[in-house]
């Protein structure tokens, strides 16, 4: 016979889980969402962030163009559609990994607000911290830096809908961090990002 | 001035993290895949597994209707390109928690071979292991049980497309586990899932 029902009963509820597992890990799950233009140093500081964590014993995961692009969301183009579809399975994807206790470190451009707010709204619903970072960088520097070539390529037009330069960003207004990269050392970037999250007891 | 230059080259290795977090975490990651009919006992041996795995101090986490139907996959329906997207999704989700070092439990009717094999492959690309287990159970206790009601209903033709009664399931040919759970009761199978984990050096 099976003797499931009861133990069925007491563990699907899973923020009785979220809790154990969060004891288990000595830590909580967050959401660290990095927006801002091709080129601003999204994914170099969440690198950095990922390294600092890693110090101080804590698991983070990374999701960025990398993992994302050749696998969940390889069947999503570069449509209005499918921009917004790409952003919104990111989101639920970062939100499993928080409620699953890792600290989930996105790195996309995202440039609308609504789609930003859109997974914003996803983690509060499920009581999971969202931390949107701003990683700013004026475009003379960004032009300049251009590691890919891709500022010149929109600029001569062979690239088209590239944002920042014929399509637009929308900068966060009310984001939790703002981090000037052409102003700051990745070191300082780093440390601006885990003092916040000390100051605001997510470690 | 912005030092990130050679951390990037280093960090941007995801197997080098893969490793670290690995030895953080005291464990590695990797995909348990529930497989069978409706009320064939998927979930509850998940549950159970989970926390078995909790109990010896590892972090696991749940993958199922429940946390996917309602977030990432809202906008997936019942149509067989759906069903099919929805199976891919969720592998590519599975792959990403064992990639973080997450013993991933996922508990899906997934009826298709050709669909389980295409998760198979996503992990097996990524060196991640990936263990298909048959959670079995004649259709004779199933309708006897039919907590939801609902092969009553599909017997009488209230669902359509019902699994095992008029939409075919494929029964696993060579996976990892069998697991029988009209035959067995909830603890033996969970020792069976453990016991194999500990045998193929997965824990």
């Amino acid at each position: 016979m099976n003797d499931n029902k009861s133990t069925n009963i007491i563990w699907h509820d899973g923020k009785v889980t979220r809790d154990r597992r969060s004891q288990l890990m000595k830590q909580k799950g967050a959401t660290l969402w990095f927006t801002g233009l091709s080129a601003s140093g999204k994914s170099t500081i969440a690198v950095e962030v990922e390294e600092a964590l890693l110090e101080r014993e804590k698991v983070a995961y990374r999701l960025d163009g990398d993992n994302i692009r050749h696998g969940l969301n390889r069947n999503l183009g570069f449509s209005a559609d499918d921009r917004h579809e790409n952003i919104r399975r990111i989101g639920e994807v970062s939100k499993l990994f928080a409620d699953a206790g890792v600290i989930s470190l996105c790195s996309f451009i995202s440039p609308y607000q609504a789609d930003r707010d859109e997974v914003r709204k996803i983690h509060q619903e499920h009581q999971i911290p969202f931390i949107e970072i701003f990683v700013d960088c004026s475009l003379d520097v960004l032009e300049e830096r251009d590691p890919k070539g891709l500022y010149k390529k929109a600029r001569a037009g062979e690239i088209k809908g590239f944002t920042g330069i014929d399509a637009p960003y929308e900068a966060p207004i009310s984001m939790e961090l703002h981090l000037r990269t052409d102003q700051l050392s990745l070191k300082e970037e780093c440390q601006v990002v885990i003092d916040y999250l000390l100051e605001n007891n997510h470690l």
